[in-house]
């Protein structure tokens, strides 16, 4: 089991630290992809490391993507390679996890036209444009799509997560 | 099932809010503790909200008490009401989970002579001096007594604190 999380410089701490401990809890192995390998840094200072560059990722290798939030996806979703690699977990029909700014890499990638969703409240409306079905609730979960709005969802998010990945 | 967070401001953010929030998804219900009851602030900024001040818990409606580390636990040890409540979960044999700085409370409730057990480095003498068996490892099981090091051990101290609270 191999779990991808995407994501840069002032990426939400707890969003990504939690799924990212939380997988390992799971003893599911995590590779942390962006522009370049190494650190990056946190709004609350936090810093994970980026062990893999997106260019570097085949995401056959991997059996969900997690998107979290913070300022980082407003960088990520301008990489061309990030959007490929969603639309692929997509394609593939594997479990696609994103929370608060995270989506905004999902609308870029225009994966989320009818389909249930949620996100931050600041993204709400570039996600109805999208041709989401927006929800305001802690998790949706609409197949392989689980998305949640901020850190305080974080209970519910990954409960869902988990049981996507009990289903592989 | 009910769990116990005693901390205070400038508690580590991950060590207090990765448990919390990791109960919560397992629907375990929680209060958080401290000298007074309202927002408590992390070094990184997060809060979380006391729910109860030490004086109200009735440590008997427990089955968990949590005790995470950041610089919390010095002004913590100093409340004998927080040091009353350890030993009443070491006295019924309840699960007891300390990471970094939180076992410096037990310390003070000298609950640690012959146990085995970890903390964050700097603490290592003196728990040593306080008579634990202390061991250099992400996480350490003595029976009720679960302690871990630092924020990067999160995985397996929950790990270990979810497998307690399935056993009650």
């Amino acid at each position: 089991m191999k779990a991808l999380i995407i994501s840069a410089d002032n990426f939400e701490d707890m969003e990504l630290l939690f799924p990212y401990y939380r997988l390992k809890e799971e003893s599911v192995s995590v590779d942390v992809a962006s522009m370049n390998k190494g650190r990056i840094k946190g709004k609350h200072g936090y810093e994970a490391e980026a062990n893999k560059t997106l260019k570097e990722v085949n995401p056959d290798d991997y059996d969900i993507l997690i998107l979290p939030g913070g300022k980082a996806p407003e960088a990520v979703r301008k990489e061309e390679r990030a959007v490929e690699i969603a639309r692929h977990f997509f394609k593939k029909n594997k479990p696609v996890a994103a929370i608060c700014h995270g989506p905004q890499t999902l609308i870029t990638a225009g994966l989320l036209k009818g389909r249930h969703a949620t996100c931050y409240k600041s993204v709400a409306q570039e996600m109805k444009e999208a041709g989401a079905l927006y929800e305001d609730k802690e998790v949706v979960v609409d197949g392989n799509l689980i998305t949640s709005r901020q850190p305080s969802d974080l209970p519910a998010f990954l409960r869902e997560l988990v049981k996507a990945l009990r289903r592989i």
